[in-house]
């Protein structure tokens, strides 16, 4: 029951609860011993902070709620790939594992030659296609 | 009077109070028309909060008081080269200058290859050894 796929359905559902909030729909939550730690959507128009993004939100919530600094054994589900400055934050966390929904060739840590911690396991194109579809629906609905 | 000296300095002195309250001493503020809108410093142990970097904070504050995502004629001064985090962060602001106390050759932004927004001016080297001698006093402190 508890598979990526189940995770990232909830990140998706909360990335829909961003476009519903004229937010760039990126959903975010992190996970341990299938244990929902921190639920998350992108904010950054609300909050009139660029450091608000799905990531940033979780990460803080999730240490906040572990009074832990390192996310060991930590699963984050996000359904865009992480820019750089949530990668870097990820890779301060030292998090077990990443998984994503859908990659950004444009803006992602990837297309950077970035890389996340030794110790952090990624995974990717989970739920691709509606995570991706979310995005797309969100940037024709602004032209 | 309001040089990039004037106001190191005061980044200089916020990087103290960290040192003082054990955390790596990196200090920071935002400027505005001579008019200081953020000061802030790493608290990444007190807060258990890998994102609580000092730019970080300065970021999210200045935008806070200002009202506004993009820290248009607004300056950064931090003792420390950002790290990716911090950088992606600045990148997003849009900040029109980053001015720098001392490089971090190993986990600044410089050396991964990053860099901040294209119209975002950076400066090196203001008060450079100070900035340098304190996180070494720092990190000798620790062993």
């Amino acid at each position: 029951m508890f598979t990526d796929e189940y995770y990232m359905k909830i990140a998706l559902q909360l990335a829909k609860e961003a476009f519903f909030k004229d937010e760039i729909p990126v959903g975010a939550l992190i996970v341990a011993n299938n244990k929902i730690l921190a639920k998350s959507y992108n904010l950054t128009e609300l909050l009139v902070d660029v450091t608000a993004h799905a990531e940033m939100q979780a990460i803080t919530a999730a240490s906040n709620l572990l009074g832990a600094k390192y996310l060991i054994n930590c699963t984050l589900y996000v359904t865009l790939e992480p820019c750089t400055m949530c990668a870097g934050a990820l890779y301060w966390s030292q998090i077990s594992r990443v998984v994503v929904g859908t990659s950004d060739k444009n803006r992602g840590f990837l297309s950077k030659g970035l890389s996340l911690h030794p110790k952090t396991e990624y995974v990717s194109g989970i739920l691709e296609n509606e995570c991706s579809l979310l995005l797309k629906n969100f940037f024709e609905s602004k032209r």
